[in-house]
């Protein structure tokens, strides 16, 4: 249990870091929505391994193959969408040593005190390997969002370690985030997290950092209070992500600091539309979207894979040294933007559903019924 | 929808601010477990309105009738538990000013967008009113939590807004937590919180601040990878309460500025268990509980309603001004505190029947099957 | 767990025969739909006991009480509705015998087996009072499918033992079925059951039946293939009432003896509209409504409590025998035809939100969003 | 939506007729429970098409690839496990009239009215090509069982048409039903099944019928009253299955001609255990089972596609007249056996995990731990 995501779209996600494949099965997914296969590649070319020197050298191709869900002429059929992705680039001797001692920080330990059994190679189903069949499904997702309301996902990093860039005047466009392999908007703060990056590989260690997000053009309602409200689902999502140890929404814990009556944000009239006057509530208030842009941020840890010398234990108790060799992604944060947008569309647009139905008319822009 | 938490235990509230009565029905509660109502009662008592003068003067005794699932002698039966509470306090005429004017950053507009119809009085279910019924099932999972292994939930308050108490050396007891109105452990500090809370009452202003938990003697082996990790699990939970902005769990944002090498949480054997010699990682690795404390933080955002005049419009799309009169409640932190332990409890309690089935044997506390 | 039903119309259901009070919270149910507590008592009225002198002389007025979910006007909020029903009857003395002595083809023994703890009075959760609470969400039900698609729900006895009444050529109105306490609509054989289910109580004895259901305009497209079909839900609600062995649709267990050219459904066109000149599909094909009425079978077993001696063992496993005395319900089938109806309602309403949303304006028949 | 199964082990299939492929992804399946490939193709074999002259001639090799959740050495490892299989068949020209007219009694015309769009070839979703990927989890499903509790499923086919075999003194053996292609395990009613199937396929018509299945060897104590009693569940399953029209367990329809005082079971101790003297409950009470072999039958209406010439409409509304051609199954009964067995399967193991959890030790069978 666990690899279910979602009430209304759901998705089932499967498959070992160094198994044969990896993928997902979409359900619920409305029918008529144009599928562009190629949208679905480029979005996990932006989470491959290997794309940049800053992040892992494994080589993964990523190709999707499409089983099921999408007629021959490109629509989305209502059925369930079925993605699979080979796995190429697998060296189980490489991580001979994870049998005998558990890494720090990693989950070898708890798979063990769970299952009982773990694919040994790799991290098995605890590798970040895992996000891919959450990217095939974000752009799914992102696909459905974009003809259902228009809205559009943008993540970025915001901060790496102890660096981290001035609060942009708008939200950075797809070109911005993209334009530095570092993934952060802001060119002069990109260089400085490029050289942070490559310094902590060279010195064998990681480093964490905090990705922002902003969902634009929901509409106003989505999110079921009481449990499901839209930030609380969002935050799930966000924390069920490899190395993420925190969520905060609009003003986060910042907000903690301010008095209420500076914190609250005042309704407007604007463009004959029920606005806010400013956003500190992040786009949601008592669960619901109030038509605001929802902006929200992640803390990820630093990567628990590093070169230097640590003590633990193996399964048998016994104390030992372990020292990570090959292959080490120092930050996983510029890789991890296209899977928080991923994520939160699957959020969207599962509470989009929710609110109007499987099989809410895509007049405009699916093909007519 | 939105309303039922959980998958195998699984709770269904019910209740609007200014209605008949707020409840509960728990579905999976696991049979033959010791009930006792008085604990049920006092950790209503700590959640109550008008407990102190740091909180709301709302009058509600809030006193639990059981209907269902225990049985004569005191023990669950393992049919549904159903708990309600009796609103006694209603003051509809309060509220008129909602009618024709939007609160900022209340719920008033976003619930008139979901649903076109509202309970207009002292905001239905939108109301921090709601959390008795998460209390009343928190009493329970606590129950079954201490007979099923032994665990102990503990929250405290940390912060308030600028104020925040030194990170203590270890857990704070239940009698220190409750030996101030604040519900703030040190006791230097919880002087200087009550005097800030009685300065914004005054100024019919409200501060917000963090709240801090731990969950002590869970078994390793708790929670579902990938989605239904143990920490997105609770993240949810606690993002699921009214005026939360944000969740961290072990060492949270700050963890980012940490290299991993220094973050990492080395194994080490200790009393026969497999340790961690830190606890950076908050309890959890990968999703999973390791064995120690599991230790996260939620940020309040300050409450919404204050006493001084604010721009707002109304349903009809103008523009008006807006003061709060009467009752106001400065600062939810306080009274927070057993709820952020309840939600803890039914995460927790959730996953550990999820991992070893409804009907796991009770044999050294429940009664003898 | 097991106490809730539904996707997105969920239910969770309470309540032990002789504890307190029986109830439900119904989370999902759409906004601004006009509600009337005098439809809710009638229907409990036609489940109550003792009613007529064919059923058991239990006395339960079965008065409801609304804790939630409908506005000060009387219309649905959006918010769970919570209904309850005090239990007045309660004979707990009535029940010694079932301390030491397994009623035959009760659950007195599989409840003793899962839950190793047994609400001893009158069958606790087993018992058919616990259908009190499906009656009163099957009342919303019916009245959100009235004003979304005009949908009506009938059922009738149409066998009891070996007496049954013809096929009639038309579904029977509310008027005919109530015409007889047997709620039998073909007059003559009312006559017959009536004098039948006399005489099983005069003998102490007890007999089953069948009952049959019809939907009406239900639009087509209901059903989520391929598990939730539609037929599968209403199967799966139909076996989830006491005392029920069998479940079919259309031409059912008969249809197995013509052959496919006989038993397929030609289409054609009719009133602009594409329609089958039979029905032998009862309503359903694959999965999915088509537009005709929707008509179905449930076996009712003879009731399992007879005043006849039977042998037994009770908890210590030792042989004895049982005679059940007091009041006994000798047929269940008169006051389970609200029954099957309101689960019937219950199932297709929450197939015509999951396709719909749960926000689907109600513009003709609910209040103005 | 609809195309997941089950709670705590639950299944999502994917996959159209003339798709790609057919798959599915098992989440929540217990680790180091020991895998056989061969008894998963050996199942897939006997539902596979063209495997006997009583069958449609399409010509699948149904070779099942594992994708994920078993380790190298042949156990589960908890995490999903994702089986696909190729389909090799595929002539979509076959199927060309299809787009201009509705075929009666399938789903070609709801699927029009639920979706709006459709796999024109070959029934797509609603074909029962659809099975496969459920005979591929039931696989798994009773392998858990097996190493769980020694449960075992048999079915088999009773009757078809207004054929029946009489009732069996026992519950017959795998090589009993294997011996005849038509399942029938009495060679007498076996032979003239045969007959009438060839009958039935030369004349390009079709034939219903009833299977009988029987679970053996589960623990009493199974089911989730009030909504998921075991019985209910099973009902779910087998419905859901194209080409259903009826359920029925125990005594089922018959049942309803008996007296109570002759329908019930009496308890009597057998064994050491509180076992019934007859079964006419058909092993569950109450919705839980009871330790009696579970035993049910469920109607297979004729099938759709036959040759006869028959009128109808197609998407215009335009009448016209159709004759299938080509491959055509005259009897779905033998293929269906294996199926049954699946979807029984499913049921058990999805409450057995409910009752005892996922991780429930496997110490005697699976791999310890």
């Amino acid at each position: 249990m666990g690899n279910i995501h979602g009430q209304n779209f759901r998705i089932a996600t499967f498959g070992e870091s160094h198994g044969p494949a990896m993928g997902v099965v979409i359900d619920g997914c409305p029918p008529r929505v144009p599928f562009d296969i190629n949208f679905l590649k480029s979005e996990l070319a932006r989470r491959r391994p290997g794309q940049s020197a800053l992040t892992t050298q494994r080589k993964e191709e990523d190709l999707p193959e499409i089983l099921s869900g999408i007629s021959h002429d490109g629509f989305t059929l209502g059925s369930p969408i079925a993605i699979f992705i080979r796995n190429s680039d697998q060296r189980p001797q490489a991580y001979a040593e994870m049998k005998t001692a558990y890494r720090p920080s990693h989950a070898d330990y708890t798979y063990d005190a769970k299952y009982g059994i773990r694919a040994i190679e790799g991290g098995g189903r605890s590798s970040a390997r895992e996000t891919a069949a959450r990217v095939a499904a974000g752009a799914v997702a992102k696909t459905v969002l974009k003809h259902a309301c228009g809205a559009k996902i943008t993540a970025w990093v915001e901060s790496v370690a102890e660096i981290k860039m001035p609060t942009p005047a708008q939200t950075p466009s797809l070109k911005q985030v993209e334009a530095s392999p570092t993934r952060c908007p802001h060119p002069a703060t990109a260089a400085k997290i490029d050289a942070l990056i490559r310094a902590a590989r060279a010195e064998g260690d990681s480093v964490g950092g905090v990705i922002c997000c902003v969902i634009e053009n929901l509409p106003p309602g989505l999110g079921s209070p009481v449990f499901d409200r839209f930030e609380a689902d969002l935050g799930k999502a966000m924390l069920s992500l490899p190395a993420t140890k925190g969520f905060e929404i609009g003003s986060g814990f910042n907000g903690t600091l301010l008095r209420g009556s500076a914190h609250n944000d005042e309704f407007i009239r604007k463009g004959g539309k029920i606005r806010t006057a400013t956003n500190r509530s992040g786009g949601t208030q008592g669960g619901i979207t109030n038509g605001e842009d929802v902006i929200f941020r992640i803390a990820f840890k630093p990567t628990a894979t590093v070169l230097k010398p640590q003590r633990t234990v193996g399964p048998d108790g016994k104390a030992t040294e372990l020292s990570a060799k090959g292959r080490h992604d120092p930050c996983v944060l510029p890789r991890a933007v296209p899977i928080v947008e991923a994520m939160a569309a699957l959020v969207a647009v599962d509470h989009w559903i929710r609110d109007r139905g499987q099989n809410a008319p895509f007049g405009r822009c699916g093909r007519k019924a």
